[in-house]
């Protein structure tokens, strides 16, 4: 199959993504080295831009309506070595270094800590730091993001 | 012991997601084996009820409007090892074999065979199979889903 978008030049790669209805695309990040996904955010185009640019994750919070540069408050950065885009043009991937080896606001390496196990969602992973020990009263939050 | 059939029977866990306005969540297939990221595509709770019921995944089609099996055309079934749930309550991760090694309708591996170099969206991953061959005029589709 050809793939027509091969040849678009490099000022027009964020048009070629299909924000949904609120500009908005899910990112995923995974963990560069070890394959992990740490989590899934949403991304406008200029957040996208912004990571493309500063090589570090940034991120649309929907619930505080502005951009959220992963790690502002936690020191929890993602450090971006690739990103990708699938078939359809509407989602991203990001390979990512997680500075602290923690993305989840729980402490957790990764935001995906429960699993299904006999009808329940059961933690499997451990918290590895604290949330108060890492945010204190601030708020930076992928909680509800 | 609880009885098995029980057990499938639950539904409780389906109530603790928070679903989208349109009983939607986002659900990201990745390779239980290689930790490679395969697909996003969207359930509703029938999708994610069957998927843990039968083992094997099943996304909702928006462009559609119906169910649709991975692998009900092309072969390439999903079958689910692991199903695990973000903090945040509403994102799926499944753990899955990719029958046939190829996820994407473009007959490649992943969806996400493109990557942002040099201000360009690039294909970096090898077509496996030629969808035509896949597919014939049938119609499956993870194509805008």
């Amino acid at each position: 199959m050809q793939d027509p978008k091969a040849r678009v030049g490099r000022t027009d790669w964020l048009e070629e993504i299909r924000w949904n209805a609120d500009g908005l695309v899910p990112a995923i990040a995974q963990d560069a080295t070890t394959g992990d996904i740490l989590m899934m955010a949403w991304m406008n185009a200029e957040s996208l831009r912004l990571t493309a640019r500063e090589g570090q994750a940034v991120y649309w919070s929907r619930s505080r309506g502005k951009l959220w540069r992963k790690g502002e408050t936690s020191g929890h950065q993602q450090v971006v070595s690739e990103i990708r885009l699938d078939c359809d043009e509407d989602v991203i991937l990001l390979k990512v270094e997680q500075k602290g080896g923690i993305a989840c606001h729980t402490g957790r390496r990764s935001c995906f800590y429960r699993k299904l196990e006999n009808g329940e969602w059961t933690s499997v992973d451990p918290v590895l730091r604290e949330p108060d020990e890492i945010y204190g009263n601030r708020q930076e939050g992928n909680s509800n993001e």
